[in-house]
């Protein structure tokens, strides 16, 4: 597996568009469309929330009734979530404006929104955008980029990542690109994350792939604890690699399981980095924990604490806020059994051990958690699985940030 | 039912101290002690976190055990949790400090401790307080509103409370103090909370009474989502008032369970209102729910919500995060079903009705909106039960305060 350039469009066939529709942002793209002419199978996981958006039931339909998909289109500004009705009606007409345009089926057209719930889309300005889109779709890498760029919202950098790997002598590729900033907690994937592939795999296979990669890379994430109503993780093939299909889970089913995995991971990663207001990545890594499951909620409660998250910001090892989250985590253990290092680039430091705080400089201590990247190390002591977990600090800027996002 | 000045020393034969022990803080009180020279009965409710401060545990074998209670020792600074067998033998010193000033077995003396995690208490400070508070101990209203004083950390201002009731002819007493700002979330109680009552009661029936209490006072509050390792609850009774002793869940019983109710709701109100950083008491109030549980579970949601309560703090009513609060929160309901509407002072204004959102004057929300308390209400069209959970805002002020708790 190699890492290249490009995201969403780095596969063969893929074209993307985008375009300033004036959904609610002004001066800036906020419609964005991904479109292949071979028809593709599809894989997807959505929000776990029952107040799911009309998009998110649109593309779940889609998805589970195994017809070829040929595109999907993002609007960033409004969620067409909680909008009754009139949010189908939305989804519909995008999907036949795209039918209108490109001559593909309209049910073969996925939606996807983000942005303020319990707001009506302005169809008109849609569908307009889909027209504009339409005629200027490229294959380019920069054309993904721009792509990626117009369904930001407030993200403070655009997320692609794209690899190649070979099944037998062919060279495969998969790229894909997400947004999400707010609103993110590991409870389903996260905001929205478009995957592209000229694989030729089985669709139940690839579901498969994509369901168990998801529970270690996006549902290990978490910038606030607030699961959107509109969480979507699309993944499109459309076979053009000509590799020998996948049919079986054998070697090169794990050789794309893998590949899956590495893309996931970093586009989770980047999210999580670019949390609302956030200063640097925070992650948690238990080690030798009971049981996988344990694992990954004892990871995802250190993460998702705010006064974890408080202390990180404020290069304070006040690891006792660490233990706290993983007391109330719901995951039975003995604290005499625990152990909890803080690490990054300039070092190693345990600070707890088996039930004991220990002397440690304070100094050391501060090298370590002024890096931008800081990890929780965990040792359980208890059994053999582990897990890690991705977020960020809690600053002054995601409250700036979310108390005046609406208007 | 009569609300009275005064708090912990309210009832008939319970003492109060408080003094400077520099635990922690210096140049204020941070130890308190509550006494009674008659042997209470108590009860008690304490943390759900897995890690238990070593207060924690002594004091749940002390409630547990059936021994008559003497005395509660409380010092603010350090939180004696993650401290492995030192912690035990600070709280153990700290009783036996109890015993040789006063005359009590130490197994009749509660410990409680609040403040940093991970960090050994300086036990020759805390027996030198229990010295210097024990000639001093006083009956007045002042010496118990001092003692709320000495308990606090974070806290801006004191708690306390005390009504009056009859039990036949005879004037019974309840009050209390508690203290809690950060680390607040409703998994069990809170922070710290002392009541006091004169009341003759049996000790099952004055357990069952606080444990169902509970459930709708203080574990339906959140600060911050994280549940501390220190929650404490101790209700000591010491029979004083000579009422007719309560041995059934009699009119009598439903008389003392109404004036429980109410002080520990509004010392649990207290504690959300004063949340660390908190600008406004952030209120859901859920009615028409499938069950009381569900009723619970989804106004804690909605004022747990990082997202609901940046929008409070900026008066914006973006009331779709309400929605997808409610959506996570583990209850499945119909989002078509709901109605949701603010409330405060300023008067009501209904957003959301049957799945739709609906044309409202910004104008009006904002006037509701900028009152320092604010209720969600939510009609759930489903069934016919009721909860309200109470948190606040989240402000620039907590990150400030979280971020530099330690040091």
């Amino acid at each position: 597996m190699e890492p290249i350039k490009g995201g969403v469009t780095a596969a063969a066939g893929f074209y993307a568009g985008s375009c300033e529709a004036n959904i609610k942002y002004e001066g800036r793209t906020d419609m964005a469309m991904v479109f292949s002419k071979e028809p593709c199978i599809s894989a997807g996981t959505f929000t776990s929330n029952v107040v799911k958006a009309a998009c998110v039931q649109w593309d779940m339909d889609l998805v589970r009734s195994g017809r070829p998909i040929h595109a999907v289109v993002i609007n960033s500004g409004i969620a067409n979530a909680c909008t009754g009705e009139e949010g189908f009606e939305a989804c519909n007409a995008t999907a036949r404006a795209v039918e209108e345009a490109l001559g593909v089926p309209y049910d073969s057209v996925a939606v996807a929104s983000t942005g303020v719930i319990g707001m009506q889309l302005p169809v008109d300005r849609l569908c307009a955008g889909v027209r504009k889109m339409a005629p200027g779709l490229e294959e380019s890498i920069d054309a993904g980029t721009a792509a990626s760029r117009a369904i930001m919202t407030t993200d403070t950098v655009n997320k692609e990542i794209a690899v190649t790997f070979d099944i037998g002598d062919v060279k495969v590729t998969l790229g894909g690109m997400s947004k999400g900033s707010g609103m993110i907690h590991p409870n389903m994937c996260t905001m929205l994350a478009f995957l592209t592939s000229d694989i030729d795999i089985d669709k139940a296979l690839m579901q498969k792939a994509l369901s168990e990669v998801v529970k270690d890379t996006f549902n290990m994430i978490s910038v606030d604890g607030d699961t959107s109503t509109n969480d979507t993780l699309l993944l499109m093939a459309n076979s053009l690699a000509g590799n020998r299909k996948i049919t079986a889970e054998n070697e090169d089913y794990e050789i794309f399981k893998e590949a899956l995995f590495y893309v996931c991971r970093e586009l989770a990663k980047k999210m999580a980095k670019d949390g609302e207001g956030a200063s640097r990545l925070f992650s948690a890594k238990v080690i030798n924990a009971k049981s996988k499951d344990d694992a990954r909620i004892l990871a995802r409660s250190i993460i998702s604490s705010n006064l974890s998250k408080a202390a990180i910001y404020g290069c304070d090892a006040n690891f006792g806020r660490f233990l706290c989250a993983m007391g109330y985590s719901g995951v039975m253990f003995d604290q005499n059994d625990v152990e909890l290092s803080f690490e990054s680039r300039a070092g190693k430091l345990k600070v707890f051990e088996y039930g004991v705080p220990l002397d440690f400089d304070e100094d050391e201590a501060l090298k370590i958690l002024k890096e931008d990247e800081i990890t929780v190390s965990v040792d359980m002591h208890e059994g053999s699985d582990e897990a890690q977990a991705w977020g960020c600090d809690l600053t002054y800027d995601y409250v700036k940030i979310n108390a005046d996002y609406r208007s």
